[in-house]
């Protein structure tokens, strides 16, 4: 029999500040980790790291992410007023090769320095984008600035972006859609610091209530062996 | 040299319909599973699968998710009406051994049926709470709605919940307040349904400007081994 630890709101309340910062961003689960690549007018470069970018639609293709609450531009937020000066940034994935690199652009450089040079990542641009991509990562992604609001309860903002360019390896994009993210060897992230490979268990097919409980378990699948 | 495919946001327009839906659910990179629990008021229960939970703060704590445009309460939308009626929900992390009961729930079953009886998982109850949890779920998080907003392009919405209570074995618990997903088997999501287990890489330190590039790799470690 398990032991569960159970935790109401004000023991989240009292739990010292940064143990309860690693216990709550593990709450949401398995996350993406994502550098957001900006500029600003006069082309210095900013790159930082994210893991809070959400799938908000498909039609049109809309991504959103949380950022902190922006603070003055001397004191940082350069991420945020970036995208606020020129409406354009870039996702990129991180790879597992180079996940000490994507992680260390979290410290707290200067406005005036580039990520990008100190961490020993690659920038690249794309057809007149102002943004730039990171070159390391497989998965590049060009987004445009549509909306913003503020979380009332902590003023955080969240960003929503529309996509205006994507690229990644071919091989790794299948006929229905499927783009394999464990072949471009894209890192999960747990809570705030833990980076884990993955491995696949299975594809599973639309679920329909008729094919349940199955006869088969290839009434399940649509890709890969199951384990 | 890798042959990278760019698409534009008139390449992602015109794609059929369900391969563009798979192709821009992977571009967020890994995600979560994440079962929600509800009632109607007469006590009907209700349980979907989201990948969509994003960290909003750890103070308070708050946790927020994208739900389909919501339609009449006789055609769907169960869960949206249930957290409006009740104001309250749960989160259930999905483990790996039960992938295929979690994403079953994504049938159309009909108002009135209990997705946790078609199925098989097992509802459970916390100190008044009138929103079930899963019993097969090793992490489970009752929450209650503080916020919503309309996503203007798509009509989405995207419900802000406040933690009022959470579970997890006390075992999987790291004193500096990490909690070890991976150990509890929960499962990482790509795209609509491709589900992953994960394999820790190494967890990094908290970033800082004068300690890179390091002198070992000791300097970026705060647990596990390195692979």
């Amino acid at each position: 029999m398990t032991a569960f630890k159970t935790l109401n709101d004000l023991d989240l309340e009292l739990m010292p500040r940064r143990q309860r910062g690693r216990l709550v961003n593990s709450l949401s689960g398995f996350k993406s980790a994502n550098l957001i690549g900006t500029a600003d007018d006069s082309g210095t470069l900013n790159l930082s790291i994210v893991s809070s970018v959400v799938h908000l639609g498909s039609d049109p293709a809309l991504l959103g992410m949380v950022m902190r609450p922006p603070v003055d531009r001397e004191r940082g937020s350069h991420t945020y007023w970036n995208i606020r000066e020129t409406g354009c940034y870039t996702i990129n994935h991180v790879p597992h090769t180079h996940t000490v690199q994507a992680h260390q652009v979290s410290a707290r450089y200067l406005e005036g320095v580039s990520e990008f040079d100190e961490v020993g990542l690659t920038p690249v641009y794309r057809c007149g984008f102002q943004a730039p991509a990171v070159e390391e990562s497989p998965v590049r992604i060009g987004l445009e600035r549509v909306d913003e609001w503020e979380i009332p309860m902590n003023q955080c903002r969240f960003v929503v972006g529309q996509i205006r360019w994507v690229e990644f390896p071919e091989t790794a994009w299948a006929q229905d859609g499927y783009l394999d993210l464990e072949a471009l060897g894209v890192a999960a992230l747990s809570s705030l610091d833990g980076y884990h490979t993955t491995k696949k268990q299975h594809r599973l097919a639309y679920a329909k209530p008729d094919v349940y409980p199955p006869e088969s378990m290839e009434d399940f699948l649509s890709g890969w062996q199951d384990n």
